[in-house]
């Protein structure tokens, strides 16, 4: 399988979020894609390749203008104040709150275009997660050419930003610029299936009235776990986009016979959806060991989600998402490569 | 003018909020109205008196039953997760989020119920809030039963708390339970008057469809500054309350001769409304000294506040709200006090 990778990620390195009361080191740092990186040259998983440059306008099938103006322009109109943390909102629009007018000063926007304060913005957070958008049209473009899959090492990840917000160590959606990216160039269907333990909410709401864009989420219960504020069994689209969101939602201690279940259940959404390409938002953070989650996976479980979604037969681009258990990110983010290899190659025997 | 003033705001003293990506020491403490209340007695203001206690239904006039039992008990639900800084919330209903279903656990319903991270839940936090709204009960109380005026020196302060919305230090909102206690109670109608530096968006969100009550704030233009996402002249009420909203944005550097324009139109909606009691929201950050705001108000024209509150003839009720200016708090406030009592009595004689 090829993987796109590309060193910019590095420039974007938030050294707080804020969590438990207090502002603590960010979870999501870049040594994360460095662990993969090495695991996948230790497995001779195949080639691995620069990103591509691509223009805006593919970032812009997503994302308003008005949020990319704020993403190239936070850290300079922040740091011209004399601050130098990272940037993080004071404010945001909750109940009782306009959602419709951006504020003019940089304290005002931050809080605007933000779900939480967790997606710190620093002085080369735009040059990474442009770098990561573009890392994941690669690998969209790789599979349109005729790969059967790619694997788009993204960093930052992408699953939590919306159209216009950014959250959750997310800026722009990765996964969702890249199912965008097939439907300007000839794809009809797209469905996303995302592994993530948190809900993909940025990648729902992106399609939520759409019926060309199939959205699978498989994530922790979010009446108890972050992003808490989207992903219920409940919300199965909206307008044209009714019946194309499904959503399973998952308790704390979820091992693999629960989560095969669910997974199976997905599974038969995408079949039926019968879509001309699949991309994967891969997260890991499902693991037993991770810090800031709540499942029960095991680094041998991680090949079986890969060999589930080989069954689907569909060309797949795996975009990478969260896992913060850092030194077995490789193994298990890795592992679902090689089970999706493995069980592509049976098949094809 | 007799004042309502209790002790047990001591047990709210949030520690940090967040702010220029930093948290920092709140500036919202415990020692402001120990001045103003210093400040009172010096001047010879009139009888300071302890406030009365008040049913839950008085509370529940302005704020919903879910959000009072969330501001019950998330000390205790936090604490119980061995958590020991300030409750703060770590994600917001942004758009794309869900509004209308909060999540069951505590970081969840901190993110539900909160529009910023500038309202630290502690210990004390519940039994300072609800007296605070027992001083501003009790004040009403006195006006209606035949005094011209009276002071609630609450604190915590709640002219930016929404119905079920806690955020910039405000957590339950004493000027709409004032307002909503006196109509219970026979008015018709009532007005408040908000001439904090901030938008008083809680209490605007609250009476936003409403005709009995008349919301006029004079405040910094929020393009520009906190709260950023409500307060534009453009706001002027929805469905039954169009047409009772005002609001009058002002720009940074603002001095009394802009400022006194301001009020001199918003005491003409004032007059037009013809209410049966007015409700003044009292911040003094609108003075020249603050550390977070940025008008130019001198300690001499607080008076002149006063002596315009005073030309309306209307029974009154002073809410204390902001200011952060510790040392002069209690000159500036108090001197809206003495300044509307002068001119009551001139005008008496």
């Amino acid at each position: 399988m090829i993987t796109i990778y590309g060193e910019r990620h590095r420039l974007h390195h938030g050294r707080s979020e804020l969590i438990d009361g207090e502002l603590k080191p960010c979870f999501e740092t870049p040594r994360r894609v460095d662990i993969v990186h090495e695991r996948l040259r230790q497995v001779g998983l195949g080639e691995v390749i620069a990103p591509s440059r691509f223009g805006i306008d593919a970032l812009n099938r997503v994302h308003s203008d008005a949020y990319l103006d704020f993403l190239q322009t936070a850290w300079q109109e922040w740091s011209a104040l004399g601050r130098t943390h990272d940037a993080l909102p004071t404010i945001w629009p909750a109940r009782g709150l306009r959602r419709d007018r951006a504020p003019l000063s940089i304290d005002g926007k931050l809080g605007f275009y933000a779900m939480d304060a967790g997606a710190p913005i620093t002085s080369g957070t735009w040059d990474a997660i442009e770098e990561s958008a573009h890392v994941a049209l690669t690998g969209a473009q790789c599979v349109s050419r005729g790969e059967r899959a790619a694997f788009a090492l993204c960093r930052p990840p992408g699953h939590h930003a919306g159209r216009d917000v950014m959250g959750g160590y997310c800026y722009l959606n990765n996964a969702a610029i890249a199912a965008e990216h097939w439907l300007a160039h000839g794809a009809r269907r797209v469905a996303i299936l995302d592994v993530d333990y948190h809900h993909g909410n940025g990648t729902q709401s992106i399609f939520y009235e759409r019926d060309d864009v199939l959205f699978v989420s498989l994530h922790a219960d979010p009446s108890i776990d972050y992003p808490y504020l989207l992903g219920y069994a409940e919300e199965t689209g909206r307008g044209a986009g009714q019946g194309f969101n499904f959503n399973y939602p998952l308790p704390w201690g979820t091992d693999w016979s629960t989560y095969a279940v669910a997974l199976a259940h997905a599974g038969e959404q995408i079949e039926q959806f019968a879509p001309d390409a699949l991309v994967v938002s891969l997260g890991v953070d499902t693991f037993e060991g991770d810090p800031i989650s709540q499942f029960r996976l095991t680094s041998k479980d991680y090949p079986r989600i890969g060999a589930a979604i080989a069954q689907f037969g569909l060309p797949t681009l795996f975009v990478m998402e969260g896992g913060y258990a850092v030194e077995e990110i490789g193994l298990n983010a890795v592992g679902v490569l090689t089970g999706f290899e493995a069980h592509t190659q049976v098949a094809a025997r």
